[in-house]
């Protein structure tokens, strides 16, 4: 796998610009960036997760066999996850498989899920059902596009940055005094911890082409996060999800937990959402994590980081309730 | 890659009730074998090319979720090349790439579509533009499929068996004295061929995964076949136009062949399809032909095999024209 590269966008226009390019964006980034993409073979699809579907994928192979694409083309995927999963999965599909670059232009995506080759659509409301691991040959990340980003997706990005720390203890020591000046935007703390980011990431997914299973460990506050997130009808970003998921996954494994260590996980966490923990009840989110797809056997798996380790706890179902429901008055 | 495996209808049957199976076929195949798949966790498509498409791969995917699929699923394509195209595709996308065993049930299938992983799925008309290379784990060939195989179907698997039969000599050895006697479905006959028909296409394959750019002698006959399927309107099989494409390569390029050769190969074409050449000008073969999508420089690429070898000969389209105009009377 290449390393993410950091880039300006005057390199990014060449890029954009090269033989044989046919560039993906959505609807959001060209409103902002019409004048980047003038000159260059394009298409364009509606921003948001909506449009993450087999639709856009076929419309989107259309536009390119009419505009000329062959097996050579290289797809440039420009925009957050949605553009570089929806374009990741044309590029692996494309008259069976072309080349492709990610430009990542969300927080998310620059530490996140642009890294990795993971690349796939909704089908039907179930996410990511269809898809394909195929690794981009250059990811481009270029720091100007966060000029724009919305506050709401930020917070998602700084989520995810939070997990990340809470992995690697030279991201946590890095992230812990200065937190709040990440969530606040300032660039001159967010621009080195973005990259500690991406390349703890790029470090997972190399060694788990080569091991398997340390992916699992990229699930910390999934759990409960991807549950509340489906239960909470996607109001809050995903990332704050995440940060939701960590407080309720540590503070329900509280006893595996230095006490320090624990407070400062919360700490991280509720700088990123200070969103207060959706009325739910137990009962719900216990069965919305049942179906998660990551969970084959019944039992729910959580990934608990405790600094030195990340220990895997499988609860059944009833543990699991009984847990939640011991702390969640308390979230 | 593992070799097709000659099998019957009862090791079949074991296979499509294994554990954690989803087995897909089409609507003929049911039609035919519906006690086969009682009990089965099954899906049908509807029989025909218009059905491999974008919509069918998103149903199926829904089917298999709300059927309980998951990562250890293994999809098995019961089904001609459609069928085997569309699953193949739906299982190198499912939850980004589950198991997949290929049970071709036409002759055509069994000899050539079902070996090489190839997968995909047309998309606005554009045919296998959106697909991936899958290999499945098994091919389980099965001849009792055969008997109720419709006429047009066993010629068009009878054009494949005769392009491999001019890419190898033991097979042309084999297939000369007796080609009356295959298109006419004597299965004594059949059977020896079929098998050395799909292991050339095997042998053809795993060359090409290690050295590229092999498998371009699979095109024999399909310059002008493909180009006059089109303006055909897929009236005959797709079969039948490579036998009628290979007459017609071979008449163009006359002067390169050894005339007994030149008449062994008339003769077993001509077997396969008694049609007549369809009324169709050089001027529009020759447009069609450059429009397909082998030919990235403008040149038209006839595959042409000698007996000893196969000449890549690239003309240019006026070259193309007036070959063709020369003989296209007499085809």
């Amino acid at each position: 796998m290449n390393k993410a590269e950091l880039i300006s966008i005057d390199e990014i226009k060449k890029v954009i610009n090269g033989d044989n390019v046919f560039v993906i964006t959505d609807t959001n980034v060209k409103a902002l960036y019409s004048s980047v993409f003038d000159g260059t073979r394009h298409a364009v699809i509606i921003a948001g997760e909506a449009n993450k579907n087999l639709e856009t994928v076929g419309r989107l192979i259309v536009e390119m066999v009419e505009k000329g694409c062959n097996r050579k083309t290289t797809v440039v995927a420009v925009g957050g996850g949605v553009v570089g999963d929806t374009a990741g999965y044309v590029a692996a599909s494309y008259m069976r498989g072309v080349k492709w670059i990610n430009v990542p232009t969300t927080l998310l995506a620059m530490v996140d899920s642009s890294i990795g080759g993971k690349t796939g659509v909704d089908v039907g409301g179930y996410k990511n059902v269809c898809g394909a691991f195929h690794l981009p040959v250059r990811v481009l990340i270029c720091r100007d596009w966060l000029a724009t980003l919305p506050d709401r997706e930020w917070l998602c990005g700084c989520g995810e940055m939070i997990k990340h720390a809470l992995l690697d203890e030279d991201i946590f020591k890095a992230t812990l005094p200065v937190i709040d000046k990440l969530v606040a935007r300032d660039m001159d703390v967010t621009a080195p911890l973005m990259e500690m980011s991406a390349r703890y990431k790029e470090s997972i997914v190399e060694a788990d082409f080569k091991e398997g299973g340390l992916r699992k460990r990229l699930n910390v506050g999934h759990t409960v996060g991807h549950a509340v997130e489906k239960l909470d009808n996607f109001r809050l970003s995903h990332g704050q999800y995440v940060a939701l998921g960590i407080v309720a996954e540590a503070t329900m494994l509280k006893n595996e937990l230095d006490i320090n260590r624990y407070n400062d996980v919360i700490r991280l966490a509720h700088a990123v959402t200070t969103d207060a923990f959706p009325k739910l009840t137990s009962e719900e989110i216990t069965e919305a994590s049942k179906a998660d797809k990551k969970n084959g056997s019944g039992e729910i798996v959580i990934m608990l980081p405790t600094g030195n380790d990340v220990k895997e706890i499988a609860l059944t179902p009833d543990e699991f309730k009984e847990k939640l429901e011991a702390c969640i008055y308390d979230l």
